[in-house]
């Protein structure tokens, strides 16, 4: 772990004006009703409202713009069903690259529709780990394109930081600041960006409990990785990954995991009260927050709404 | 009908400053995927994320502030079972003084509660509009509390023009504005403020066809009563009030109607691409700009969306 490879403050500052012209600076919310419920001053960025509704519009762009001049018309590739391959779409077709998602055959239609309707291009393959990695690795032989991964990148991670940093201008005085935690991207952006501009912001990572690989790597020291996740926070089943690892061991004070139940409250608690639609990895933190109020009573705390592509019809409650 | 009765630019202005510290200053959202299907450049206004979660916060917060100190202590009544109950409540909790409401026996509960959650006593009569204004009066001799009416009163209307004031503050160049039409006290303060603050900014009713007082009020040029309405937007069912009237006669445009179909695709297109949380009332102007492209095509275009108190278990889609 040598912390002079992590991204440094210049590095997101640049990545920020990089993507401003791609992205929305999203707003921070506040709910008097939250707040006395979890007795604490809770502020909201909503990367809800971020383009293709989820934070990953801002790493996505960020690996894309970052790519040297001469390899960029071959366009990109990735393999991934959810947000990252809707964002990675977009800002290909923003930049007017192609765009290259290998996704299962069994992927729900209304993923599949996001990417096309983004301009991406799709090739289905067998639904299985080692399909889509050579399906994957095809595809980027053929056309040359980058590879650009959902979240073990440093431009990814760099995208990623600029949340928080728009989050810290805006509220410079947070005690605490808290992202859901998949494979770590939004969560090691976070880290990144509050060690560099705040000295007393604890950043938390919020799990589920079904889907615990950071919590229980972060206890053990090492990456531990998530076998058969089991949790309604679909964005989050993944597991941490490498780099990010390296910047959550360093930088974050804790993972706190929470289960089903109290992310559906969470969640409702947000749409009833909030009034957005987010996705149920959304109300993770917030779920936290309510089941460890020793740690944030009369604080001011921050939460990062990561997503809201939900389907409206399923909703939990 | 005499335009020296009308509040003034500078009413207004007071009204804005004296509520400030009671309201929330609203965000105002963007979505490329609904400008693209509009056909023209919108901007949504989100007074779902107001005080009480509806615009009427405004109104109520006013009317309650410019109350004579002499009375002031004895408190505010209303009959009303929607948002101008609950945020009367709000207003007369806030300023420490007792707020009465009259609602019907067969009231939801979590209007009730809503109400109750704010601080207000609920006086119940039986649902029927003499006893609930014979309720009304009773309380008022009894206690000598105040009656805010929900929309035919200055103040009120005053109160709900700040909202468009701080759009058009923050969006100076809109071709149109459009607010939903129920009682009248949003679209008469929206053209108030419009007409003060802009030259070119035309001001749209947008009204459900089963419950279409004010598009045939506007059409007759006199105050034509409904009965029995009908529609989904169950915050639009009542008629233009007397002021309401003489405002929008004056200062309006149009006003639009569109049917519940137009109005439940309208709403499901706010949840899915906006991502925020809205009552179906909410969604009227939004119907009528996709059901009249001709009128805003290529045109910037203001929505206020009006609030965002709905019941998740019952949305339409």
């Amino acid at each position: 772990m040598d912390i002079v490879h992590f991204p440094s403050l210049e590095d997101i500052n640049q990545a920020s004006k990089r993507i401003a012209p791609y992205i929305h600076r999203t707003p921070i919310l506040k709910s008097s009703a939250i707040d006395h419920m979890a007795q604490c001053n809770l502020y909201f960025k909503c990367e809800n409202f971020q383009k293709v509704g989820a934070f990953k519009a801002r790493g996505a762009a960020n690996a894309v713009l970052k790519l040297p001049k001469a390899i960029l018309p071959n366009g990109v590739a990735t393999h991934s069903s959810g947000n990252h391959a809707a964002a990675l779409a977009k800002a290909a077709s923003q930049v007017g690259i192609p765009c290259h998602i290998v996704m299962p055959r069994t992927a729900p239609k209304v993923k599949i529709s996001a990417v096309e309707g983004y301009g991406g291009n799709i090739i289905f393959c067998e639904p299985t780990l080692e399909a889509r990695e050579l399906t994957l690795q095809e595809v980027v032989k053929e056309t040359g394109a980058s590879f650009i991964p959902p979240y073990d990148h440093w431009d990814i991670i760099e995208g990623q930081a600029t949340c928080a940093m728009e989050f810290l201008e805006d509220r410079p005085h947070l005690d605490a600041l808290l992202a859901p935690v998949g494979g770590g991207g939004l969560l090691a952006g976070t880290a990144l960006s509050s060690s560099y501009l705040s000295t007393n912001t604890k950043v938390y990572g919020a799990e589920p409990e079904g889907a615990d690989d950071a919590y229980r790597s972060f206890q053990a020291g090492k990456r531990i990785l998530m076998v058969e996740p089991k949790t309604i926070a679909d964005g989050l089943l993944t597991s941490l990954g490498e780099r990010n690892f390296m910047v959550v061991m360093e930088l974050v004070e804790d993972i706190l995991t929470v289960n089903d139940e109290e992310i559906i409250d969470a969640m409702r608690v947000i749409y009833e009260r909030l009034k957005v639609v987010v996705e149920p990895s959304c109300a993770v933190p917030l779920a936290a927050v309510f089941s460890r109020k020793e740690l944030f009573e009369g604080k001011e705390v921050g939460i990062i709404l990561s997503g809201g592509n939900v389907d409206l019809s399923k909703l939990p409650f």
